[in-house]
């Protein structure tokens, strides 16, 4: 059975990871009967968002106590996270992707990655093992490998800031996986396109299997 | 298109709405070809569970703007929910709706339902609409509507309990929906037995199905 790392990074789309692709992520997984593990970083988020009203707090969370909400529970620091004892990761998106993760939102193009998920990143690519990113998160892998292939959909801006980096961009429908079988770099853009619940679901499913076809 | 609302109370199993179950039944009301609209208490949690450490911490947090995370921040006050606007509604489960919509997790067999719920679940059984209940939730549904036929899976204490609010429990297997078309309750395990995230998934597009075939 094939296992996958899942990287998390708190738990709502505003200031976290997007509830909905990580969900549908190991919902994904299980369909195409493999296991997860998931990991965050144990600091705390860029901000915490009410995501009602919007509005930033005076709150602090910290990204794994707020992802373990997804995992119920069961999650580790992304330092415990080895290439070594996996087959593939996959890192969903949502903005709080683009503020924890790296700085993407917050800083465009001179965007900072956090150092232990540069690692890891780094680590399953010298291992050939295969990179998965939904929605925004293909931005940060284009930030740290530069020279890969990947989609976030059609925002012309974004893709200007990939291009940046070194990256190709393939434009993509909805549901669509861009797969760059030298890199080993799978990316789908979910919440990067007007999506439904179910659009996210199929985007993840297409992703996981675009992975296991290329092992 | 069939409307169904669907009832949160913040984010995360042990403090608010489990979230597989909340997302899994919003994938299935949109796989199954209908619109959903989320609400949500606006009052703070009972308490708030660091679920990495499972400790309780000091902090506040609102049941409408924690469940504004799994809606990406669409979603209304339960005040708002009218039985009129809808075809159905369906209660997600988790042990923070078993402190928030009512009081089952604290006091068992003494359990208090907060009025709006109550209010929600008397206008829609008034209006012969069918009501959806997910793991822990059917205990919240016969402890306010008494006489009717539901399911928590197998656990004997929880079935007991039940049955002392004059409600007829039917044991199930993993995924199966009791349906109780005399008053239009559907109810589905869920993490009430051990599951897999598919699992969820499957409840919740069995239990939308079963109300479709009974609207």
């Amino acid at each position: 059975m094939k296992k996958f790392a899942v990287v998390l990074c708190g738990c709502g789309c505003y200031d976290g990871s997007e509830i909905h692709e990580s969900v549908m992520t190991l919902l994904a997984i299980d369909r195409n009967e493999c296991q997860y593990s998931i990991f965050a970083p144990d600091a705390d988020q860029y901000h915490v968002i009410n995501h009602y009203t919007k509005q930033a707090t005076n709150e602090k969370r910290n990204m794994l106590a707020e992802a373990a909400r997804i995992a119920r529970g069961d999650i580790q620091p992304l330092t415990a996270l080895k290439a070594g004892d996996f087959d593939a990761v996959v890192f969903p998106g949502g903005f709080g992707a683009a503020k924890n993760l790296f700085t993407y939102a917050l800083e465009g193009t001179n965007a900072v990655v956090i150092p232990e998920v540069e690692r890891v990143v780094r680590e399953f690519h010298a291992a050939h093992k295969p990179i998965g990113a939904l929605c925004i998160a293909p931005v940060m892998i284009a930030k740290i490998l530069g020279d890969i292939t990947i989609t976030v959909g059609v925002d012309e801006k974004t893709i200007a800031d990939v291009e940046s980096f070194g990256a190709k961009h393939i434009n993509t429908q909805q549901t669509e996986v861009i797969a760059d079988k030298e890199n080993k770099v799978f990316t789908t853009p979910c919440y990067m396109l007007p999506a439904t619940i179910g659009d996210i679901a199929d985007c993840a499913d297409n992703l996981i299997k675009a992975i296991l076809e290329n092992l």
